[in-house]
């Protein structure tokens, strides 16, 4: 009665309401969703989805409709962990991260669903239970903004009630992206906790120049200084600064959070569900950060997140980014005094809105 | 005049005569084939393509269609470093490995085909021009033939003129493969070449505890003892044992064969220009192999990697793969005194018979 009955798959385009842009992809008009709705013979319904930043969502959905709903209809949907393992190693060949863990991502994320459905309760509590608040920070992707409207975006999240904001770093000239992050400082005093990111655009001696010239703006974490396969390099800057290192959003299996953990001095872990295989994946990313002293923190996806964040001991800070999910759902994120709520919804606390969504609709099997 | 002016894509199942079996993969029924067609305003076409071993091969060919297309459109095909690494960037997201390596490598080796025939020379010349023939060896997959049907194969294998065979290994009784080795040594006799592969089925424990037991066989290499993500496990079982260990059709970066020489050691790298990124890509790893003193060798499409060892001065050995590919070129791989012959033909050497290949087409652009 458990058994998996009937999949769909749906691939929405979503735009944003104004282009966005960082140091290493350019502009985001639009961001992907693709969700899988996985039902059950007694009668439960699960939904998972990842997102992209614009590119790939068709060859996610390929992977979901052509490969993995004819493997899963027919299995036990309880059995969430053996299905996950079978996923990674029968597309191993073409997997080992990469694009098919935003695919596997889907799927685990759904099963959860299920699973929390199954026992009437909601994510935060089924994946470990320990909050109802987490600290959280407001995901700026504003590489573009002028000086001015990145102050005035940063006043609107202040506004919003967020104690904690991030922006892009990586222009041109290192001394414009020093300039501004002064300027950010200065208008959020010094209560206010501030990261910067740099999508990994930057070369080792860029990096190190660039996070000592700012060591004096109180800078809570420097993330993606470089690209995220250097894992040594990141050693490298962290010695070099006295800001901390912070990455995961690019780290799409458990052993390359292996590799950073051992290898990159990292202060912080980023890891996001939606590429990491699901909950699955991320509860898995969460115990290796327990296991070595570090806080677990999230990239994306927030309205899912939430909950994620609420289960561990060990979390760090809620990333509320500017890609709004949240908005096509039942429950957007909401902030109290500074710290994110975790959704009383049964499941993962993610109820897409199809009103909302319908109109980004783009294939569907 | 050197834009590229029309692409196409193609999408083929190709049947196997026979179900082939490893350790990890379970059956393969069939290969997938992916090619890319790309022409140029001046006249020139280049073939491009990746395979796989059954699965995704849909997901690479919406890559290839629906995102890298529109790209290229209009790109000088001529500036091939250039639009390789903005493949890479441009979808790093959905990247860094994985299934954009497949996609990737289709669209690299249509450009290298173009380079050639611009110049009017054979890949191998072009590629760095070393010698016209390459030690290979057979790559059986036949973990699932019984030891006699496993003997007749080899046996085929030498009638062929083949002076190196590989077999599968991995079976649930390790003391079982031990035989099924001992008894290909005894067939082939001491002079001919011979290595096994476990496509990463066995733990630490496991490969050692087997490859100690084979040391007598005089192994040339044993490839794939564990999990590719296993670096430093490698290492281990190295240390462990006399038999150099060997891999790469699984490591889809240069990055990832950087870790695995400094970490693993390994006596042989085998990347495969159809998931490393192409020709460009396994060019990279053919100069870090050389840079760290390693013979490089191959994995799969062995109608195209036979021209690729023969321009590198470290050249180890070609495999020539159970996939039979090259039976569906105008040309199939021809062997001469145990050494496989470079092909002479202008450009990758690798054409299409579509008179043979037409009947498995599934999709096309």
């Amino acid at each position: 009665m458990t058994k998996i009955e009937a999949i769909n798959v749906e691939y929405y385009q979503v735009p944003l309401a104004e282009v966005l842009s960082d140091a290493k992809h350019g502009d985001h008009t639009h961001f992907e969703l693709i969700l899988m709705r996985i039902r059950t013979a007694d009668g439960f319904e699960g939904v998972g989805y990842t997102y992209t930043g614009g590119k790939g969502g068709r060859a996610i959905f390929s992977l979901l409709n052509d490969e993995m709903k004819p493997l899963l209809i027919g299995q036990d949907s309880t059995e969430i962990y053996r299905i996950w393992d079978q996923l990674q190693w029968h597309f191993h060949y073409v997997g080992r991260g990469g694009l098919l863990s935003f695919a596997i991502s889907a799927v685990d994320i759904a099963l959860w669903d299920i699973k929390c459905k199954r026992i009437n309760q909601p994510l935060w509590k089924v994946a470990g239970g320990v909050s109802q608040r987490v600290n959280c920070y407001a995901g700026g992707i504003d590489l573009n903004f002028s000086e001015q409207k990145l102050l005035d975006n940063i006043q609107g999240y202040i506004d919003r009630g967020f104690q904690a904001v991030k922006i892009k770093v990586g222009k041109t000239d290192y001394k414009e992206d020093v300039r501004r992050v002064e300027a950010v400082r200065n208008l959020i005093g010094p209560d206010v906790t501030f990261m910067v990111d740099a999508n990994y655009s930057l070369t080792h001696e860029q990096a190190i120049r660039f996070s000592r010239a700012i060591e004096h703006c109180d800078i809570k974490w420097f993330e993606e200084p470089t690209i995220p396969d250097d894992y040594l390099g990141y050693a490298k800057i962290s010695d070099a600064t006295n800001i901390p290192l912070a990455m995961g959003e690019n780290l799409h299996t458990i052993h390359e959070f292996t590799y950073a953990i051992a290898q990159s001095k990292l202060g912080f872990l980023q890891p996001d569900a939606s590429n990491i295989g699901g909950i699955t994946g991320w509860l898995q990313v969460a115990q290796l950060a327990y296991a070595n002293n570090l806080p677990v923190c999230s990239h994306g996806m927030h309205e899912l997140h939430v909950s994620l964040l609420a289960s561990q001991p060990n979390a760090g800070y809620l990333e509320v980014h500017s890609f709004p999910i949240d908005q096509y759902t039942t429950r957007p994120l909401q902030i109290e005094n500074g710290k994110a709520c975790v959704p009383d919804l049964i499941g993962t606390g993610v109820e897409f809105d199809q009103t909302l969504l319908n109109p980004y609709l783009i294939l569907q099997s």
